[in-house]
């Protein structure tokens, strides 16, 4: 097998960093080691295959995106990427691992929602990947058969309090559910935003003539995110499970999420860079020539952006700081502006909903330590360590030690990156959501498995290097 | 330089564990490398000079004990540990490096009052040791000289909010303090009390002949904690000051801290062992042959031992779980019964304040790890990696990583502990706070900068092993 | 028309207290006067037609219980008191104005359920009564007929969370119907209990055989009421709609309610004589030669009693004083252990849910003033001043000033009653939830719009005495 | 004895409003009655000496300022009303009795302190006057002199967080006085702000030449208004006093007082006028021809205006609807820019602290019904009928009832107030705070103690009407 010596650089970790050569033996890592590439006598540069120069630069255990969806059904259109372009993209911004989502729907068995899901994604990914699985319909054949799942490796589900109809759960499944999660060591996952309650106000709005992309942030008021937050604490504090709240977007979601883990609930939260970055009031305010208002369609996702004047974007940052947030993944789940997002031309409710992010959530969490808002061990935690302790990858992804897959970045802090849809871009999307972003750093090589798959800008991997993998329970629990 | 070879353990860091061997090369470490002692085709096992065999045992980075008070004068007599029999206790116990305090009493010069503490201290230690700077008297010559520190390796200091006419800072003079230390990055810690109103109760409860050591906890009053933190954290608030506070007692105070820390502030907290597993209840009812009630004396310290039955232990777990407490420190303050606590006899007022622990502290810890109260990695995170960072040795210590001080514990989880004064006790005490305690767990070997200084029971080590060591600036703010 | 003259006595308002005499003339009070029964020269006690003696008694305005359920249909079964028998007790009781539930259940018009309430109390009740609107199905019909509820001077309507498939209204429909609150100033009252969730929990411990009574308080678990109670704030937050919580019995539910109000909602709760007297415990604990274990049957009630040990009765005194609980009502709803409650023998899901208080509650409640627990101005705020201001009949009722109707209850402190079933019960049930209670102090004499109907002991009244009380808006929001 | 009808009005209490008709005999109140001047057949109107139509006007219990500073000395200078012009300003506003502050300063007596207040108010003051006792030296003479004040009918004493060296008392000194307070009843009223930290910023402004009126409320941060404020009542906790803050300005002083009170303590606060209209922007943009930026010296009060931008205002009327703060008075403590406030030109330090207001706090607070800040029950509740329950005066003031003082207002919501120094203005300032404001009511009809002081804008009262009140412990406790 091959080796190779990654040398000169700095190893970030989520407590410190060191300056320290990473020797690399095939798929895995070996050794750290002293920088100067001596052991003893041996001189480790000679004795290697490879030499990968990080210099002045990072060397970080590659990223780990716990949300995305490749290829989703929603809204009667599919996400635009596959898991083959999805996961290029994502190794081209240094992210190493996905954890996608195998949907189950009413009526449908989860085995057969996992097997479609393994059958999308088998042979196609740039990277490794994983799967959660949406119960849909928690009903007896899903809560039988949920146990089972974490011998498949599947060691999370996601539940919806929104979407009723489609995904939604209402409290006696999810109390159920829960029930098992308690039980087994499977981790809760939830949407949480009072789907029923939105849903009218929605209608209402529609009703009004209010249509505009714009008023899709209206009708899903942060109160419905605080309550459905709260709700789904007060639902696994009664049955002592874990609870992950997704793409949590309101500060008072987070004033919720931190009241339980004050009394040590083990409750956690993920944000997404959306929430970070993006507002309702930019949403408001954008038009272009060819979509006029509904240029702000390509902002609708859910939880939706929130208004900055209301401060939910520095509850974010802060809850990142405070460990209330332990997370950002991207919720990555793009749609193209044409034959897609327009479908809800005239009915914001119609619009797919879903932001592409999954190439750039490296990047623009680097710049949240380029402008002070974490620390640079923060962004290597925040984007990859916790996401590999709480979704059980820990050891094998998710820090660079011995024994662990050789899934590493070396980012480039002098780099630069400019994010839009004709520069960096590599998802399958006629826009991006983040046209026009600047990076003061660049992802410059990332290792999957031991092989360089970019180098630069270079793509040099292959569709089907990525490898699914089983993961085991939470490690992140107090 | 003689080279060590730590194989076949598990390497247990803050964020997880794994399955290393750790190469120390003299006084550091060079590499942690896969397990079985090849690398590359060499043989490491037989290229070094000593092999410590870890099989079925954690390798963890050495104990930093960050709250020692080696040979402080105090109420008319001296703590009864000296550096040297101090630090070789904490040597036994699996800590390697100790922060004790050097003092500046009113009046005096604070350069004269580190370099006596320098004095004592120089070529007696058994391990590694820091000085946080105590400003007993915050005037003109204090102010302008606290920026000083920083150059000699003295990071922190601390004030105090008690002990009016001895150590005590008024309002006025935290608020200097705190503005130097925002300016300066030099971190407060501070003994958060109100003992202007908790001297009133002691004399008003000694007037009343309720003289027993128990009543030093009555006066102690869990609200005049409360109101201190919450005292201390405003006026940080207003300068903009990091805060760390001092051997936290109350779960009210953790509440202040927890609620401080919710919002973003830079604001941390200490506990201690005894506030863990000791209470006012146990104090209470203790009674001896030799001294009847006054037996309870051996437990007097400040913050007090609190009750049990509201709930101040279980908060201080959960703290410590929920990281609204960040680290646990003995604040180690020893004096023997005859001679000392016997001055306090007929008027707790007189007791000398302190608990001696310093040897036990990795011990008590790692039991709460048996008892399920905290996980493996926190017990790290918790007695050695936190210490580090808040107080600006990490990389040099604190981590298992190339480039760091080979401070290293062995672990044995199957080894056994039996804790008393004629038992593995070498604290220079007659008498135990401890007595009886078993500990399911053994500090196995201890490794201090490269040389192991204690094998099972054996201390192998040497009087001035220990150096001083400056420390930057706190590596633990958001 | 009658005159009468109350002198003597001290008239208790809910901000203080006078010694003062009240004039009637017919059935309303005219003038309230310096005691001495001279006005200008007047002598009035020679002037009227009856002078009540009220010397050492306190003279207060005639108790409102707003919350009964007379001849209410339930499980299979009715509650036990007509509005003859109930009325007549609540008299006795020196209850001299009742709001009871005019129930629409799903499916069916919402006035032809008030209309058939009108018909059950039409011609039977001892003193005046009102309605609020259950309203047990939000549909486009009950909607559409709510604003035309205030000009029958219903002003009030009552949802459920709980009950599903009987009263229970989902979070799209409550949003409904407190949009339609916001709009017309109707009062939204809440059970807030989080039903489907109850129920699942409800059916787990049948099937596990725990059918005892005392599961019903476990299955109807504090965090289910903490967690609908939230919900319902923020749903009404949303709307701008204020809110009443019905029969509070959680300590966390009246935490919910008290963070609410100090941001300024109008939120609102009440509480019953249950929820501060009898405990989870005693329910357990109960057994009798009749019923065995099934005894705790009698104190089957929906939100259920409470541990004590958890401090739930000592949160709902506290609530009283803090005013965050705003009201005592009863929850009057009996049933008889014969042929009722015994429903549920084998299965604690059927037996009927409800206490009947009505007689006891101002006993009840000065028994509090007696032991400290809320003052003598409190008392009558409580149970008769604020249901007035809360259901807009302030004015008519609650308080004793000119204009208002005479009912009025002379209450003597040094009288004694003692409660059960064969003491100063005269509802129609067959046990007592209060057997065995002892109050210092007795109803000495009640007056209804000037007539008076009881004396001592002695019912004075008639059949057909009370009249229908058309409502205004609730006159209680800040 | 002369006997007055005040006929046709609404009389409104804190509860609600009657149409009723209030009848005077001498100096007290004899009758509330049906309006229509009949009772049992006599003819009122013809049988008093005096009718005063209030036909469409309220009626009111005559308003209590609990907090004003005649003839204060402060800062070299003497606060520019003396009892005669200032309770004659009051009576002008609708103000019936003031409580003002008699001080004892360190080293002297309290009672001396007392005698000299009584002899500058005997016989001078236009309405009724209390005193509280400022206690500015807690030593062991005053602490064994405060229960003797009880006698004296001063029930409350006012203690200082501020002003070392002047009026401050340290924690242990607030601890004694606060067991006082416990032992007998007497209210502890704090000045709570952190003085010794106040000063050190504030010397520190005027060391770096920012002098101007504004950097006042720079230096009293609320930060140390919060701080006070929680310490305050955690010694009131530990000791189990009541505890009344005056003044309170900062919203976060305000949550302290609710978190207390929702945990049942007796913890009460008032704020002020200027806290609710003014604010620390118009203070920085104050300028004037005359004294240019010094113009802003006019609003230098203790507490400081505070940012309306931080949201201060909003949350202070907020407080006044949630019961947080529970009444309304005035801190009256004027000085004139000639002559007095120009004494901290250059230095805002030396500008005497204070804020005239007591004439115009009744139609101050009516403009918040007007706003819809407040109810009409609301108003009368804050102004007059809380502040003698507070304060031990509710009976004899405060309510409308018969053998209460006929301390009483007609106002009339009909008139209009313009105020200002040429226009409304009775104080003895050469200028308003005020200037400007106006109001959609007016003072109609003043009577104190039975005589017409004011009608309509005419004073009809002299020195001496008014006379000392001796008072009761508060009624207010829960």
């Amino acid at each position: 097998m091959a080796t190779t010596l990654i040398t000169g650089g700095t190893v970030v970790s989520a407590t410190g960093r060191a300056a320290a050569d990473v020797l690399v033996d095939g798929e895995k890592i070996v050794a750290v080691l002293e920088p100067g590439s001596q052991l003893l006598g041996t001189d480790l540069t000679a004795s290697v295959d490879t030499v990968v120069d990080a210099s002045g630069k990072y060397v970080i255990p590659g990223g780990i995106d716990a949300h995305t969806h490749m290829e989703l059904p929603f809204g009667g259109t599919n996400a635009s990427d596959t898991f083959e372009t999805g996961t290029r993209a994502a190794a081209h911004g240094g992210t190493t691992t996905i954890i996608d989502f195998a949907v189950q729907t009413y009526g449908q068995k989860v085995m057969d929602g996992l097997a479609a899901w393994h059958e999308k994604a088998a042979g196609e990914c740039a990277i490794d990947y994983g799967f959660h699985q949406i119960i849909g319909g928690v009903d007896a054949d899903s809560l039988a058969v949920m146990p089972k799942l974490v011998d498949e490796g599947i060691t999370s589900f996601k539940l919806f309090m929104a979407y009723p109809g489609v995904f939604y759960s209402d409290d006696a499944q999810i109390l159920k559910a829960m029930q098992v999660s308690a039980d087994t060591g499977l981790l809760t996952m939830m949407h949480a935003e009072n789907g029923p309650v939105i849903d009218v106000l929605a209608a209402q709005l529609a009703e009004a003539g209010k249509t505009d992309p714009y008023f899709h942030g209206i009708a899903r008021a942060w109160e419905m995110e605080e309550e459905a937050t709260h709700r789904a604490i007060m639902i696994a504090r009664l049955t002592g499970a874990p609870l992950y709240v997704v793409h949590v977007s309101a500060k008072q979601a987070v004033e919720q999420l931190a009241a339980a883990r004050d009394r040590g609930q083990n409750v956690f939260g993920e944000t997404c860079p959306q929430y970070l970055y993006l507002s309702l009031e930019e949403q408001l305010g954008a038009s272009s020539e060819e979509w006029g208002a509904f240029e702000g369609a390509k902002w609708v996702c859910s939880t939706p952006l929130r208004a900055r004047a209301e401060g939910h974007q520095h509850a974010m940052w802060q809850g990142l700081r405070t460990n209330d947030l332990q997370m950002v993944s991207t919720d990555h789940c793009p749609f193209c502006m044409k034959g897609q997002k327009e479908l809800g031309l005239g009915d914001f409710r119609k619009i797919p909903n879903g932001i592409g992010s999954v190439e750039h959530r490296m990047d623009l969490m680097y710049q949240g330590v380029v402008t002070g808002e974490i620390t640079l061990e923060r962004w290597v935690e925040l984007t990859s360590t916790t996401p590999a302790r709480m979704f059980g990858l820990y050891g094998q992804k998710g820090v660079i030690q011995p024994g662990a897959d050789a899934d590493i970045v070396v980012y480039d802090p002098n780099g630069h990156t400019s994010i839009g849809v004709n520069k960096t871009h590599h998802m399958n999307m006629d826009h991006s959501a983040w046209e026009g972003y600047e990076i003061d750093g660049h992802v410059d090589t990332v290792i999957s498995r031991g092989k360089v798959v970019v180098d630069g800008d270079r793509y040099l991997g292959s569709k089907g290097d990525g490898r699914f993998v089983k993961r085991g329970l939470t490690q992140y629990l107090v």
